[in-house]
Formats: structure tokens, sequence, C-alpha cells
């Protein structure tokens, strides 16, 4: 039996395991993301090397926030490191001697809840991860859609309100501006620095300093019962479950899974998200509807799903 | 060398075609739709027999205005044609003792283009049809996206304005309630009815009917000059061209051709399409960007496409 | 001590009252809405000789929905009466020897409320009346704001929503396509037609006749605890609420009243809207707030403003 | 004759006049405004000094950006100076032993506009400004109104985009994060940016250097043919328009004046605000409309206008 080692490199992380053919994490690694990006094939390959230990390993398969080509050979641009048209692949391989790919993160993410999460039970799923940002992966078919130029599913850019909120890819009204981990601590904070009613517990929260107003705190508050944070966390979900509805319409997927960070909050987000998106389905008395559902492999799925690609599709 | 025939099911007409292998539409027929929809499969039969005359026929592919189920057996829900659950292809195979296939009429279409028209150079191809409504279809690495339940691409009915107008699917806000002939059209018939600045042509095309504002009558006005009917075609195709950086932003493709009855105002929609197209798409100045061009094959596309299916994935 | 009579003239009903100097409504009578609307004089001087019996009476004042001259003497527009630039108070005053003022109804009701009702402890009211459309009148300092040509406080075609849902009078997103009763029936109907999750109080109520589903009866449903009658009334309040917070950075009203039809649903709607209104309210924590409060008269506020319209203001 | 003084506070620049009864500018002086908020009741009363001479001086009329108190006595809350409830008027008073009022800075240029420039011929004026943010003042039947708290007019905040652009004020959607000359600059910072087609000329003018894209130079580039200036101003009036046509069908005016630094632009800007204007207006074929001008007195409305105020209504 042959293991392959996933990687997920993110914007301040770069986090890594040792993957079996029947996707266990069987260990774990990770270290900071250096600010020199010339020094991460390095570190790459040495997280290879320690997760590896005496185990045989048949690839390195690599996910990183950003553009990738179509090939899998190359990182075209990514957001927070300051790479462009970086070949991450053969300076990876050149290091390793092992065959590596390099993947969008979500799509990653996708793969690997399809192969082993929430979506081991359909061939067509969506993954929508719910963070800082907001990313996507699809899977068709029981094959990962990557596009044309491999940048497909950048659904936290498709933009839902026009005019809307300015976001950092040069357009407005983004998806990720109304449905991501950040939307809702912006809402919350603004709320707060408006004294609206029932700010009560958020305001103690933030005891006059707005950046202790997290996501997870905000959550910790809607579970103990505060008002104004379950309606927060409700309206989160309801642009979720609206944004699910515009996607489904183009990619009509069996499942939809929701990932990411926010998925902590569990029902207070996904019940108003599931109403929010059958009441916006068109024509949803006359169609099949996608189950909506939470993802399986929390952070995990990325390093999985990564590790799964490179082995099912060595280069 | 054989030949399948193509048919191409709208709310008003039945059109037919004898297609060949190289795709060239050899002969065409068509008959009006029926109030009777169960006469349809007899018509179907008709067609078939009178194009195929003396040729070998390898099979009938069908293009239906409507949801067609995933094995393209059977129409599940067509919004013009009293079906539910309508096993077409069983009925027309029955009397014509041929492999029948039904699939989405827009899928078809896309599956036409892409195999002898706009789409022939790319394997990644999204159609836009801007018609009466908006329909589409998707190629994604050669093969048609249908999605899981075979209902995928149904673009015109995303979501581009929240609490926007009202769409005949139940939603607001829907991609065609401002992207298709019937949009340009109702916005010039309320700008006269208005009697707004600059109506005076469009007005006297009117001369007190509204309903003799049509879509081709504009487009005449805007190529003879008519400034508010070139405003109008601006209008519409920047509409398109948001909604297609939206597409473009989750599906990736390398070609979109735009299709459909509008499509022959030519550069006058085309132009503001592509720009609103360029200035929409996020992050774009870093990433490869698709090529938004005029479809090739007219409205033979659907029956050109669904004849080639028909070939290609016999039941 | 002397009486004044208030007509107050809508699509479907005249309706008229005798009312005191101190704004007591004496004695009401009305008629229906005759097809031919130059009936309506006569309609309205029969009824003023019955309410007046033997009083001495000061004159009539008529609301009528409706565009009217600065002047007070001419209906200009009427949406739901056949009339151009009508000169009521003329046709009036031949018939009855009495002075007559003509007053937009909805300015009318502002200033009987102002008089009597909900604004009589303040100089700065903006009264917003919900029913099938939503109407507004505005007192500033203790007078009535008309405007320049006296059209002023049409809001309920203020744009709230670009690209919004049309509107009868020719543009989109106007406040009263959201915030009004009919909004509130249209949403309800579309969910039940929608198969929609929580319908199933809604659709018995429907019976398979979508029109059985009426404001009152929703409104009922809802103070019977159905939870989607609730959230159906609340998602009302938050629109009214929003519109609300623009008039209020407008207009900077020390009061705002709703009334109209829809105020029947009291806490329910009015809870959720005084949440939106504070929500929304630009730079809220520097300034003063408006106090949001239901209207006082019900449907005679039209009539009590008429008439002591007429009072203060003969011709 | 007796002259009064008017002062103009503003973020960065104390600007203030002598002006005769009949509205004449004598004399004109500036100081810059200090760090220290404490300092300008002294430096204004230098100011009046200095332009008094040995003129008789009826009173001084300050003009402040901000809320200010109905009785004309107080600066509530300015956005750009440490004030809260500053009693301004007694503190310059105190200095001067003038008779000194406190008004906002754009009702004041209201004033002055209606008084003595481009609102002479009319009762009903609506003065909005667009400079770097958008400000509003409202006269009504010879009167200004300025609201049950003396805050109205408050225009730049009206929300025209639900879910918009976020707002200083901590709303989304604001009138002047569309309609301003901020915006216009940000748009055309975001198209350069983006790489954009057409964006030769303004890239060149940045130059590396987004900041060197100013509203002036933009508009010098228009007048000069530039393409795409052109079109980005006439996306500026569209805006403008839209919300004129919102502030028409609620406050009515019969002379709508467009003041501020972007006045400048003319009739680039002025052609497409008259026409968004007249194409929104509800039921525009049935009602008078507002005559759209340029402001006459450019940016010494304010001083004029508060001088004018100051005689008026001594305290």
């Amino acid at each position: 039996m042959t293991h392959a080692i996933g990687v997920d490199i993110g914007g301040t992380k770069i986090a890594a395991g040792l993957v079996s053919e029947a996707g266990e994490l069987l260990k774990r690694e990770s270290e900071p993301t250096p600010d020199d990006a010339t020094k991460i094939p390095a570190i790459v390959a040495d997280l290879s090397e320690r997760l590896a230990g005496d185990d045989k390993i048949v690839g390195i398969g690599i996910g990183a926030a950003g553009f990738t080509s179509t090939d899998r050979t190359t990182v075209r641009f990514a957001p927070n490191i300051s790479w462009v048209d970086e070949p991450l692949a053969e300076h990876v391989s050149a290091l390793t001697d092992l065959p590596v790919i390099v993947e969008n993160d979500a799509n990653a993410a996708a793969w690997g809840e399809f192969s082993f999460g929430a979506g081991e039970d359909t061939d067509d799923l969506l993954l929508v991860t719910i963070g800082t940002g907001v990313g996507g992966g699809i899977v068709h078919h029981g094959q990962l859609y990557r596009g044309g130029f491999g940048v497909a599913a950048e659904i936290g850019h498709m933009r839902i309100v026009p005019d809307g909120i300015a976001c950092g890819c040069g357009e407005h009204g983004c998806f990720e501006q109304y449905a991501s981990g950040s939307a809702l601590v912006r809402v919350a904070r603004e709320r707060v620095a408006n004294g609206d009613r029932g700010t009560e517990a958020l305001a103690a929260l933030a005891d006059g300093d707005p950046t202790r107003i997290t996501g997870p705190a905000l959550t910790d508050l809607a579970h103990g019962g505060d008002a104004l944070s379950i309606e927060l966390l409700a309206e989160l979900g309801r642009w979720i479950g609206e944004g699910l509805a515009i996607l489904a319409s183009i990619l009509d997927p069996r499942v939809i899974a929701i990932g990411g960070g926010v998925a902590a909050a569990g029902d207070l987000l996904l019940g108003p998200a599931v109403d929010a998106f059958e009441t916006h389905l068109p024509a949803r008395s006359h169609r099949p509807q996608a189950e909506v559902r939470l993802a399986a492999l929390g952070n995990a799925a990325g390093i999985i799903g990564a590790a799964d690609l490179a082995r099912t599709e060595p280069v």
C-alpha cells in the first residue's frame, strides 16, 4: 500500500499531511508561510520528507490559494503570496524527486470531500467554503470541473449585488462580501459602532476594541442565546442560501457541502441557508433539488484532496 | 455515410433537419406545435420520415425547451408545453424504430456550436442564447456539462438583481428579465409610454400600438442611426456582459458564443457586451480571459447539435 | 360652533363626514365611486347636504388620490379615476354654494393626524400610509409640505431598488412594490405557488385559490402563531423601516406615524419596522431620532384632515 | 445700508466674506482650519473683524459641515471637526459682540442660491452640491426646510442601493458613494488598476500614481475628448439624475440646482443627469417637472447664504 503527501499552502500557514489510499490523514505537520516566497518549495520538500519517513510515497499534491495552470504545474497568481507564474511543481519535484501536482486549494478540498467526505455518495458535488473569503470547487460526473483556463469555481467573486460593496478583486458586490466570515464580523462591528438596539452582548465582548468581535466569539454568543448574534448568523445564512440558489441554477449539483470555519455555527447557519436556498431556487417545484449539508473533513479536506489528486493524476 | 435527424421542439414550432456526420444541415422541415401535446411524437416521427427519405438514419436527437432527464429519455417539465415526465424518447422510438435521445434545447445548441460552429476551435465553450428568454449550454473539456439532475446551465434564471423584476419562474431579478429580447422590448415600450426624451422614432414605429415595437424593428432603427435605439441595445449589451462576467467567474470557459435572435444586432450589442464583460470580470488583470464572439449556426444550432448527440450517444 | 365637511374620494368609495372644529367625526356617509367621473361632484354635493342637515357648514375639504394643483382647486391626474385637470372645487362649489378645497388624500390624512391624531404633540410629522399602495404626507413646522407643484410626498414611488420590480408608474423598484399590503400578498402567494417550506397554513387558507390570501387573512394567521406569516409581516416591516430611514435622512421628521390597513398588524409589523429604521438611519449615534408610532385616526384621517383644511384655508 | 459676515467652516479651510444686503460678496478672506477646534471661534472673530473694517455689521452667519441645532446656536456633530454640542454662536458672539447664527453649510448654500443665485426665480428650490461628498439644501415656499431636529436634507446619505458600497456614516449604499466627486475618482482608479479597455489616457495621467487621477484632471481629459473620461462623467451624471428623481418624488421642487466642484464638468455631466432624471421620474407624463440647472454662485454660495440668514434671522 502506498501513501501520498497532501499540502495546503495558505497566506499564514503551510499545512501538510501523509494520506493513505483510503483518504486517512495519518500524520500532519505545518510551518508558517515565509515572507520570502522563494523559500516555499524547500519548506514543502522538508515537510514532505518529515511526513514520509520510511514510507513509500507515490507523489505530492499541493493545494494553493490562487489561480493554477491547467497542466497543474504552475501557480499563475496568488492573492496573498508574491507569485507570478511560479513553476511550483517543478521546484518541489527537483528537491524531492517525486511527481508533484499543483491545484487550487478549494478544488483540492472539493476533491477531498468528494472522494472521502460529504460527497462520497454522489458524483455531482459543489463544495462551498465559507471562511475569511468564500471559495468553491465543483465535481461533475465524478470529475473535477477545472474550467478552460483552470480558474473555474471562483464563486467568492460572482457578483450578487450590482453596485454593491467594493471587493479587493476590483469588482463590486462579490459573493464573499456578503457571505463570508469577514462579512459577518464586519456587519457585527458596524452594528456595535452604530449603537444599534440589541448590541449589548457584542459591545461587552468588544469592550472598546472592535477587533475582539470575531466569527468564533460571535458564534459562541449565538450558541449562548444572544438574539442579535443569532440574527446575524441567520442573515449570513440567508446570503449563503441565496448564492447557492444562483449556483444551483447554473451548476445543478446533487449535493452542496458547506465547509470552512463558519460551518462551526452548525444549524444556526445551515437552517437559514437551506431555507433561503429553497425559497430562491428558480422553478423549484418543477426540479429535483440539491441536498445542502455540512462538509465532513474540516480543514483537512484540502490536504486529503491534494494527496489524492497526486495519486490519481501523477504528472 | 450515415445521417441523423435533429429536432427542435419550441412553444410555437417543431423544426427538424437531416444532418450529415460533418454537421451539414441537408434538409429542413417544420410543423406548428399542436395544442395537444400528445400529438407531438407523431409529428416528430412524421417529420423524421419525410426528412429521411431513402437515407439510412442512425438516430433521432430531440432538443426541447425544458428540463430533461439525466438518461436523455424524458422531458421532466417544459414551461410552454403541458408535459410532466413525458417519456418522449420511448414514444418517438416506438413510432420510428430508431434510437432517440432527448436533450435540453440550449444544451443541444451548445453541442452544435461546439462541434461545428463558434466553438470548433475550443474544448471549453459557453453558449448563451439571447432570444425571448435567455438560455445556455456548457461544454467543458469536450463534454456537455449536464449537471447532476440534467438541468444545468439554466442561466436565464440566475439572479443578478436582488429583489429585482419578477420572473415567471417564481424568483425575482433573473438574468433574462434584463438581458433578453423581451427585456429590450419592455424597456423600449416603457420609455415610449413615459414620453421620454428621444423616443420620437420609437413612438412613430409604435404609432399608438406598442406591440409594434419589436426586437427586429428596434434593431432596424438602431442600424438606421436612431440614438435611443442604439442606447437601448447598448444597455442590453451591458447587462449581457455583466452576466457573462458572473458566469465566467464560475464556469471559466475559453470561448463564450452569443446566439439567439438578438445576436442579429451584431456589434451594436456585442461591443457593449464585451466592454462590460471585461470591466466586470473579477481580478481580470491576473487571469486569462474568455473570448466573446457571435454564434455561427443561427437557429439551426439546436437541430445540428441534437442530431450529433443522437449519433454520438445512441441509446 | 361651526362644522366642516370632509370627503375622501377613492377608487371604489367616496366617504364623507361631518367634522367639528375639534376634529370630531360627528356623522359619516359613503357612496360607491361611479364609473362615470362626471357624476362625482353631484355625489359629493349630495353627501355633503345629507351630512350637514341643519348645521352651519364652513366649507368642504376633499381629499383625492392623485396629483392636485397648488391652488387646491383642481385634480391634475388621478390614477384610478379618469380625470385630467378636473376643476373639482369649482364644480362642487357651484352645486353647494360652499367654499371647497381639494387636496391629495394622503396630505389630508397627514393634516388630520397632525391636528387631532398621532402628531398632535409635534410640529414635524411624516405620515406613511401602508395599504394597497404606499402614500405619504409631510407636516413641517406646523405647515403642510405640499411641494412646488403640489405633488410632494409621493413616497410610494421613491425608488429603493435599482432595476427592481416594475411599478404601474413606469419606474422600477418603487417603495410601494416592497412595502405595501399588495407586496405582502404578492410575496405570500409566490411562496405558496413555489411550494416553499412552511407554507402549509397559507396553502390551506388559499385552498387552491390564491386570491384568498389577503392582508387581513395573513395577519390573522400571524396573530394565531403561523411562523411564515409572522416572518412575512416582519419582512414587510423591514422594508418599511428601511424606507423610513431614507425618508428621515431627507425630511428629518420628529414623529413618523404609520397608518393604512396594514397597521392592523400592530407590533408584528411595527417592531421589525422600528428595528430596521434604527439600524439603517445614517450616522444614527450622532443625531436625534424620530419616534415611529402607529397612526391614531384609522381610515377617518383623510376625512378629518380634509375638513380641517377647508376650515383653516377657505378659498 | 448694512452688511453681514458669512462664514463657511470646512474640514480644511475657514472661508469668510463681507456680504451686502443685495448678496454681493464685497470682500473675502480665509484661514486654514486648525487642528485644535477650540481655536475656531477666535479665527472666525478675527476674520470677521478684518472683513468688517469700518463697516457696520448686522450679524455673522456661519455655515458648518455637520448637524446644527434647531435654534441655530450649536453644532451638534461635525464629521471632520472634533465638536460635540459646540455652542459656536455663543462663543463667537462673546468675542465679537454681534448676533451670530449657525446653520448647516449646505442649507446656507441653498439659501444663498435661492436668494441671489440659481433659485432667484422660484420659491421651491433643491440645491444639490456634488463635491467630495454630496450635500443638499431645501427651500420650500420661500422658507428653508430645516426639519424637526435641524438635520434635514442629508441627501448624501439617502440609501440608493440596498447592500451597496459601505459609507463612512455606517450605512451601505448612500447616494454620495455613487454620485460624488470621490465616487468618480474611485471608479476611474479602479478601471485603471484593472487595466480596462480605453484606460490609456487615464493611465498616462496616473503614471503609476493613482492619486494623480483627480476630478479636475479627469474633467480636463473629458473636455479634451477622452472617451472613457466622458463615459465616466456620464455615468456619474446618470447616478445623479437617478437620485434627483427619487428626491423629486418626495420633495417636489420647482428648480433643482447642481453645485459643488463637479459642476465644472458642465454639460458632460448635466446632460446625462437630466436624461436620467427625466427617465426615472415616476409618472412623469402626468406631472409638472422640475427644471434642473447648474448653480450660480460657485463656492461662495455658503458664505452669501449664511450672511443673509444672519441678516434675516438675527437671534
